[in-house]
């Protein structure tokens, strides 16, 4: 990490109503496990991101990659998180 | 979302040190598309749990899933943030 660097996190999950099949697998086994106390999973990515200090514009950029790369904004929502 | 429940979220990072050739490539996808400003990428993931609201010994049962379950211990480490 350099010091002359911002720090951003995104936070990729799937839109509300998608049916997750990890997080129902990961409930479903826990359950099996004699875990009983979870009632759902849901599971999600996150990606931080190093970010150049002298950067301008850097909010539209973050969103521009969320959509086109980091994300499936068809069945996926994303949250930015600057630190 | 049941009222009656808790909720928790497991984060799931690579231990420093260990190569995440998932955030390699999303880095150098990114000076592809002409975003410079990147430095570096690291990905993780994310479980967001629902607990009964009754459950005893709850830390304890989130440490042991995310070690049995969740994570890799040998080159993973989670964080726990209860809501």
């Amino acid at each position: 990490m350099n010091n002359d660097s911002k720090k951003a996190v995104v936070y990729v999950r799937l839109k509300d109503g998608v049916l997750d099949p990890q997080g129902i697998t990961i409930q479903k086994a826990l359950v099996q496990m004699g875990y009983k106390d979870f009632l759902s999973v849901r599971s999600g990515r996150f990606f931080e991101l190093e970010i150049k200090a002298d950067s301008a514009d850097i909010d539209r950029k973050v969103d521009e990659i969320c959509s086109k790369l980091l994300a499936n904004p068809v069945i996926e929502k994303f949250e930015v998180e600057k630190k």
